[in-house]
């Protein structure tokens, strides 16, 4: 198979470590809050609610928003309902602050010598631009659901990365630790690597890391994807 | 009035010379034909261009495919119409290989350590990634009129940068060479900042540079923006 000239990265889990951030994010607000269940209980939301925008019951909103429709929900859950405005503002903004998993930045580096280097997140477009700027990552573009105004795994997401950049979708390979988004991009048909992640829900709930035969690579992290890809 | 936190600049002209990187291609391919008129005959059409898909004429249509038409319909006034589609379609990428002034990619680097810089053109996302990529420029995020749908000046625009980054308009400045595009941006409520780009017609057609008052900053270049901004 050709090399692809774009790779579209997946953001949550798969270059940064969201639960290790907002365990660490609500740890400094509260120390008795049992800060992995807080960090599992807010991603757990996350799904749910981008289906009620896939499903029509919400209009177009952006993560930011169904972040914070979330924490809302789950507050009073872990004694925190008396948090006011602004202190919710602030949490809430934890999703721009995650740190990179410690390959990250080292091995996007090498790979964007030689490809172009984007984002592919149901992210909002200002979250993903903090958090580059924050953590350093190099990308090339920044595109997100937003652009396309659908939410992965909606076929628009990954075919408008493909006809953002005028290419074929097999001129384009999707990165991520889930392989639900690589078969929903696969089967629009891009390439697919997959980056293991281990411990993206913590210690505490190790995640199965099985290769895919499916999947074009498949890879410990993003160092060895650059030794795959040749970088 | 308060520092902005978002820098948002204009591409053509003000970025990058448009006029020089275009006559460089051109006599490449034929060094007969004259290569100022050819690239300002280029550049007159875009206007008249993005105006038919302003008025409705068109639907939503890139720069790249703007830029095709407008090809198409001058290369007979130049001798060039044997020219054939793998032809005309390399040529019409030169659009993504214009040189940066010589000041912008340390005026920008610059600029970047104190402020989140983005791109707001209307050329298209693929278009402004790749001139990135080749040129160096070091953006934290490729916004353009492909995103929001719409072509400066048309507000959409100038909020849409405000409402990506979750700021007020006045926490966004607009640099540009071009005082029309800056005065639109000020009717929204942007800060703004004017780049003198004297030669941005090439030398047979000298600009008016002269200050606007109403700007934020008048600067020379990219150098003494970051200079006036403490940069």
């Amino acid at each position: 198979m050709m090399q692809p000239q774009v790779l579209a990265f997946d953001i949550f889990g798969t270059v940064v470590d969201w639960h290790g951030s907002i365990a660490r994010e609500i740890a400094v607000i509260d120390p008795k809050v049992d800060a992995d269940a807080f960090a599992l209980a807010w991603r757990a939301g996350y799904q749910p609610a981008m289906q009620r925008v896939r499903s029509g019951e919400l209009g177009w909103t952006r993560i930011d928003d169904l972040h914070r429709l979330i924490l809302d929900g789950i507050l009073p859950r872990f004694g925190l309902d008396h948090l006011d405005e602004t202190q919710r503002r602030e949490l809430n903004r934890a999703w721009h602050r995650l740190d990179a998993w410690p390959d990250t930045v080292a091995g996007l580096t090498r790979l964007k010598r030689r490809f172009t280097i984007c984002t592919l997140s149901n992210g909002n477009i200002g979250l993903l631009t903090n958090m580059a700027k924050r953590a350093g990552l190099p990308w090339d573009c920044v595109l997100s659901a937003e652009v396309f105004r659908a939410y992965k795994p909606d076929p628009r997401t990954y075919l408008g990365v493909a006809e953002t950049f005028d290419l074929k979708p097999s001129q384009v390979m999707l990165v991520a630790a889930h392989q639900d988004d690589l078969a929903a991009a696969r089967a629009c048909g891009l390439q697919t690597a997959y980056i293991e992640r281990p411990l993206e829900f913590g210690t505490g709930q190790p995640k199965d890391v099985s290769p895919d035969p499916a999947n074009t690579h498949h890879a410990r992290d993003l160092e060895q994807l650059a030794d795959l890809m040749g970088c």
